[in-house]
């Protein structure tokens, strides 16, 4: 009789049920690994309140396809692999075997395509084959593709990265959201000594300091930024992102646009700010965004992963103040391995062990994705052993 | 008795009139220099039209200080410079002698503020002193501070540019439109083999090809760029356009946005535009340009120069698409020479003696604006002799 | 009885024979393809004269591992391919059939060291597998790997790239060439408007204008160079490169480097050049080239390619001018398709007929190595069919 | 009777004297002010050892003109400034008065030239008018040049920068130094993610951890740099060097070029290092730190800023590994105020006060620079008040 695995199940918007799954067998180039910690991600969010639209205006565009398992910010470790899978699932060329202690890439891409052949650092693939814990039915092929589950199946093609002896479960969780601010690393190619992305000393505003927003204010610190200034609608989650080196926090609610704008401009000599990151994921706040820019400022747009909607947008200001402004969803795949080596390096600079501030086990995983929407959490994980 | 000079005066919106200045004394490090040819630039058909607004959302925000002598595209001699000007006024070194003939830079920045130190190739000062053609009242200092006049007053700062000799006037005249391409330089920079920005043989769609939308096509060709599409509603233009190296042109109103769209994705097997550059100066037409791209292409601003409202912008598509927004008004002070070098150069390529289309003597300065936003004209001008 | 396939096996140094193999039968994932014509590169100069050290200081590093068929830069016709090829083999995705007209990299990379991970773009792979014409012995393997041969044998994971058909095969025979200069791509990365790298209406000096040298000229062109300038000792190519955009050429067996440094600082207002390009190939070059240069000028060197030793340095030059010395071997894998694009779009441009000088049948091979290295030849080819 | 000015000339190589000089009348646009605090630069050991050649190979290659004053790392105290000089001399628009304390650029520019209009932010002027300390001798003008000396004459166009008022003179004493590690904010410009220049999480060595070598270890780890190398021949100074954040050393007095070159492989996997930096100041070193770098590695050559001769290079290995060499001399205008901020950011995170070792008397100056030529002292300064 086959092993069953217990997984939750996101059936429909707003309804998680926990449901039983035969183990699959294992395939040709694949893996199946234990999971050990899966973080909710903004992403999970979104699909749970049924706001499921992505990759709008791309050849992706997808809905979700329900019934899916979430969770796709995964520590696991290997309970299987066979040969071929032990030498190419590694994205940096470790050969794996069971025990090994890995984190993921959630996209699996073509590696045929346009820009899987000239762009292959991104997963910018216009045939993406799946996305764990996202993109995928688990009533398809071996179900087992999301981390809010007892194992996750990894399909060939998939990209794992061996997690360094030094980084405790609870950081190595955050290394994909970690890796979603190459967004800093991009803006650094644009700049110059003519000042435009991102420089030394710049004064950063990272409007919205959820986890996405926190993982900013880290990298940004770590690269070189000045003075750093966070917005958001959580006293608790501004008061973590000073502890992480923000410099001067305000809160949206008990202010008007106005006061927030007079406030870079006090900061900033009267200039606005050298960089603004979009963190908040809505659209109605990049207008206030593009106007705390100084000239030639930039705008970095990571938080609008989910599709939700228009806002109005002077196309005079940008042209008259020569914004840049640049979207960037994911992350490179390049990227997964230099953030680890640097969260290590860090774990005496930053307070890393508070970033996670909520633990569930599998079968709360309702209550796990409910928490991460609420004002006192910052990143919330499900693990399997509490 | 002095001498009196006949200037088309904008008095009010819509309304030009030929009036008599005395002619100045030349101040301490000042130049007066004698009109050759002054090009009507879009920015004057705004002024005349009324659409007074420019730089908004900046500490230089102005309204037209009407009344107002225009003119900015400017073809001079020199008739008077004192010791200093004759040192200081030419921007790349030459020493200025009455008969010398120049053209200029319509900013006349403060070169002391965070701006002008900082990132000084451009005229993004936040002190602007003022700009010929547009920003100065012609009841204000020395009055004669724009080109439809039988001569023009340069201030000290003021920045001239001598012109090769082997470039006739008509095409002289053309350099601060040339100029405003640096754009396509500013791409070039934004560019790697990760192929973002401008790269060797990309495809471009140039929305809108009157004057600055050709200059663009030009620009573009010269720089190594690959398929080259127009947009337009004038069938004139287009043509023109064809004349001077674009590959494919559409007539905007006698197709709908999905066969526009149709089109680009043919034309680039199904991928998108690399470059969507947006010469049209409206903000309706920027959501279908941002559709044109593929991912990570880029979007060039440079034609909402003149405050023309607000549009609705789909942020979600900006981030899944990972569309870079890049702002570019005016231009580098230093790009007039290698401009006029290589339009020297390349007379024997690009048609170059078409582009201007009509010349009017500057009695008809009205006639001339109205000429400049009919179908069937590209470059208009006025004259000094005809 | 099996086919024979004649071939030029470059036994030794400086010794050519005609042999005959048996064609081979096709394997998994692999094409069979006709000869129509396969160029002379610098490297077949080296090889014959027995200086064979390539990729010196790398991993890579190879002695020619004699005998060899040299040729790389081939135009080709699919003879034989089976199913798996012809999806795999084209990189820009095209399906490949027997008749198709193809031209190939050289190189062939292992697709999972760090280099082709992370810099994917590049051959700089540390397992390099093989390259044609070059890096593999004829008596290894299936034998055909090189261009002087009546047919080739493409092993999996080569890369093909389908010719579009207006390309007559004597200018698709310089696709390869033509793509190492990708170099002045890369120098456009480099640049701002603080005239870093390659910018519009540059001064560029190219040292040698043998084919490589006549490539940049050309590419130097199409992307907004100002001012060429090209030195060699032969009169012959001199004068080609001046048919093909040069402006200005000086032979330096007639002159001394002080006459050529006064050349270049007279024709740039005594600054320096601001890009210098080596395609001479040889050490002793470079220090004159370094004198050339302006304050942060650059200097580009794809010419060494094999090793001819060392030279004296003065580091400190480097230090005070701020100078940027950029190597540069092989090319991009994706600039094929773009460089063919733009050979056809140019066909009424430049004279690209004039590119290739001399045609040899295969069984005069030795004699089309020795041509190409007299002074009154540029782009030497070897050809199926007369 | 006027006051009297103690100064410590360097009368000739290797002999410096305390004068007296006459206390200097104010001139127009100028300020006088008393020195608090000079450190001694590895320029000035040369010139005290009579290596004295600068700029070799530019319009500005100067022999030091004994008699001079040295000393160009100052902070000081505004004495006299008049009121033009109040509203000009301090770059980033502060209004000086007396009492106020600044540091200098050592550089004064014309501001007129080909490289002062195009490339501004940098001291490349090809009229460089003079340089504090160095470059102009104490028989001259008003004679006090140079920090070494009770008080120092400001000519009009230098440029001043105020203090932070959290910045301890012994920390602000470093503000040039540290500027000179532009080299890193340029290494980043180069960066894109196919992983030329300076990336998140690089390698890099730096060859000399002196002053200059110091600073590059504490910028690279503010910008996100991993693991940092150092090579000296001073323990003393390795030491200190990983006290600022270096995480490996190695003692090139008791180690062979090999050995050094297997450390630097074990610590990349192999591959060899991202970034090399040059700071020990003679060119023997350079052909091993070519050897360190991976391919498309990236060699940065601030410290052969004093001609000390020629080296033999292997241009083949240039272009075979893809290197990229970059020569940085000074450093950017605006590098001042975003450094000083970051000092004072980062006074809890680095041992600043660690880094001046020696501080000395005017009248000990000799000493003082003796005392910096030791392997026992890191940075030395001269003080006013002790």
């Amino acid at each position: 009789m086959s092993q069953k695995v217990r997984a939750a199940v996101l059936v429909e918007p707003g309804r998680i049920e926990l449901q039983e799954f035969d183990m699959p067998k294992l395939g040709k180039g694949a893996a199946i690994a234990k999971m050990v910690m899966s973080g909710v991600c903004g992403t999970d969010k979104h699909s749970f309140k049924g706001e499921s639209v992505q990759n709008k205006g791309t050849k992706n565009e997808i809905r979700i396809p329900y019934p899916i398992i979430q969770g796709h910010e995964n520590v696991l470790i290997i309970e299987e692999i066979d040969d071929i899978g032990a030498r190419t699932l590694e994205y940096d060329g470790s050969t794996l075997k069971p025990g090994d202690r890995v984190t993921m890439c959630p996209d699996v891409v073509c590696g045929e395509c346009w820009y899987c052949k000239n762009m292959p650092n991104y997963p910018w693939c216009e045939k993406m084959l799946f996305s764990y814990g996202n993109m995928r039915s688990c009533n398809d092929g071996n179900h087992l593709y999301g981390g809010f589950s007892e194992y996750i199946y990894i399909e060939p093609h998939s990209r794992l990265y061996k997690i360094p002896d030094g980084l405790p479960d609870r950081v190595a969780v955050l290394t994909e959201v970690i890796c979603v601010t190459w967004t800093l690393d991009k803006a650094k190619e644009f700049n110059s000594f003519s000042l435009e992305g991102f420089n030394f000393n710049d004064t950063i505003v990272v409007q919205g300091v959820g986890p996405l927003g926190l993982a900013h204010v880290i990298k940004a610190r770590m690269m070189g930024a000045g003075k750093i200034i966070v917005t958001d609608v959580s006293d608790y989650r501004l008061g973590l992102a000073k502890e992480f080196g923000a410099d001067i926090s305000i809160n949206s609610k008990n202010t008007t646009e106005d006061e927030r704008l007079d406030l870079v401009m006090r900061e900033t000599r009267g200039r606005g700010a050298d960089l603004v990151i979009e963190c908040v994921g809505h659209p109605s706040v990049v207008p206030e965004g593009l106007r705390m820019l100084r000239k030639a400022g930039m705008y970095i747009e990571p938080g609008n992963f989910v599709d939700a909607g228009s806002v109005p947008i002077n196309i005079h200001e940008i042209c008259a103040k020569n914004l840049r402004i640049v979207g960037m969803c994911n992350h490179a795949h390049n990227a997964y391995l230099p953030c680890m080596e640097m969260m290590e390096r860090s774990l005496g600079w930053f307070p890393w062990e508070k970033f996670v501030t909520h633990i569930y086990p599998l079968n709360q995983a309702e209550d796990a994705i409910k928490k991460s929407m609420a004002e006192d959490s910052m990143k919330v994980v499900i693990a399997a052993n509490l």
